[in-house]
């Protein structure tokens, strides 16, 4: 069994091949030749369980992630993962993979296939809301898909953004990234604006003016009772685009606007459309909300295992 | 995380200490001190995968189990297994272990847990009918709980009987091992009787006065189509003890006499009440019928971990 842990997933990695792992996703998805069951939940005390297994033709995979939101009293991640990956056709373990490293890349990578889709091509200046490692991929992710000039971030804790953004120019050392006063000055001075926060209320202005022509990319919900989109949002576009039909459900971004009234279901639309058919959808405002799932874990986890075994990298165990 | 092989599982465990996690675990089965949700069963193609999450109060785990019966024709195992171990405070992954030596072993001292309670102190010719690595270790652990001098195995594939016996010989250099030529011969010549196989037909002659003020443990029927016992058993018994009350429903050897009317739900009772309480039931005829549950592999894998910990044994793997 392969073991790949944070430091040799982030080495060996290239982000347009992850990218195109991404676009076969969501081939496999469009075609429907997977098996991706309803994800299991089991609770203890303080700790949720999330069992997460997806069978495609050739491998299948099952991610365990642990979260515990008190860990952050005592300095510890409150989000645990692992991924085991399978062979399809006998069952046998082949790689146990950092969960946390496997999600932020597919989420990024994800993030910007929906830019590479429904984002104008001369977007250069990307905004992130939200400093925490989601938003950091975004912003790596973005720079593959769209000819980035600038970045923009904002959050609500200073010591945060700074640390964010320090981090973030080391690995983009050419590109001018800017920290910003608000999110309504973030909305205006992008063209493509992302959103990567546990809010429970929209992050952004409900002003129909600064939000149009925009493309907003919604990372950060995926509870009903989460949301960072504002209503006016629903006034400036005629569809949503998903990753997975389940947003609708999962995500108070889609959740709450098909209850208000504010969305119709027949507006929400999955992207494996557009990728399938390599289509473009990116006249207006536009808006690609992502909740994740399996599916794209085990083809990315097949693609780091595959690249790992070609260029050595990883510690084999004997299990 | 530490990575324990099969290997390294052998190595390090002590199997009285295995016999007293287990009776931990049934302790901690009847304090209800416990969440062990329903298994979850996936599908694709040949593979079955398992998912078998259970919470105590200080570590949780997970145990994944792949199954595919046509790997035998191409020469590798059916089953597939890990398990991984986690810190019930924080979420924190501890460990990898290798499923299928966990399971053998928790199997195994499952079953002489039941020998210690309902089989007579004296027995000393142990039975094991099936030659598969469950049957091994029940014949291991029997020796920890009974005064064992003679092991007596029977298999219908004379290759696989040879070679059981000349493995547990190894194993066991101061025992007796016979092969017997049939079942009936067997339990004639055997105190304790073990059933360790895959049938789905009683193994044992439908004959009462062979079985009687004998001691049976059933470890092979995990499915309500799979039974090894026969009708005849039921007469002479006034309980069945197992060790979930899952029993009932997942075993042919519980399910069937239920539905045939040889055996009333009020005469299956958990033997967690029989440890709990320090009582034995070793009188006349009696029954075990274990079909294992995820508490068990939680409370040995944590036994396994602390040790290995204090041993020093395992590779440690910066995840």
């Amino acid at each position: 069994m392969l073991i790949l842990n944070q430091k040799q997933i982030e080495s060996l990695l290239s982000r347009s091949e992850v990218l195109e792992a991404i676009e076969k996703a969501f081939n496999v998805f469009h075609e429907g030749n997977f098996n991706m069951p309803d994800r299991m939940h089991a609770h203890y005390d303080d700790i949720t369980l999330l069992l997460m297994p997806c069978f495609t033709s050739e491998y299948f995979g099952t991610k365990l992630v642990s979260v515990n939101p008190k860990n952050q009293a005592i300095g510890k991640p409150s989000i645990y993962g692992n991924m085991i990956l399978n062979d399809s056709e006998t069952g046998e373990p082949l790689a146990l993979l950092n969960g946390a490293a496997l999600t932020a890349i597919r989420t990024g990578a994800v993030g910007a296939t929906g830019m590479k889709y429904i984002c104008k091509e001369t977007s250069e200046r990307i905004g992130i809301i939200g400093t925490g490692i989601q938003g950091f991929t975004q912003a790596l992710f973005a720079c593959v898909v769209r000819p980035v000039k600038r970045i923009n971030v904002f959050d609500l804790d200073d010591k945060k953004l700074s640390d964010f953004i320090n981090k973030l120019q080391e690995k983009l050392p050419e590109i001018e990234i800017h920290a910003m006063n608000s999110s309504e000055e973030l909305v205006y001075e992008s063209d493509i604006i992302v959103c990567a926060t546990s809010s429970e209320n929209p992050v952004i202005p409900n002003d129909p003016n600064l939000l149009k022509d925009k493309c907003f990319i919604g990372i950060g919900s995926y509870k009903p009772n989460m949301r960072e989109f504002p209503d006016a949002l629903f006034s400036q576009i005629t569809k949503v685009w998903v990753d997975t039909p389940f947003a609708a459900k999962e995500s108070g971004d889609i959740a709450m606007p098909l209850e208000n009234n504010l969305l119709q279901e027949n507006q929400v639309n999955t992207i494996s459309n557009l990728v399938a058919n390599k289509q473009y959808d990116q006249s207006g405002t536009s808006f690609f909300k992502s909740v994740g799932m399996a599916l794209f874990d085990v083809v990315v986890a097949e693609y780091l295992y595959k690249k790992a075994i070609k260029e050595n990298i990883g510690t084999q165990a004997d299990l």
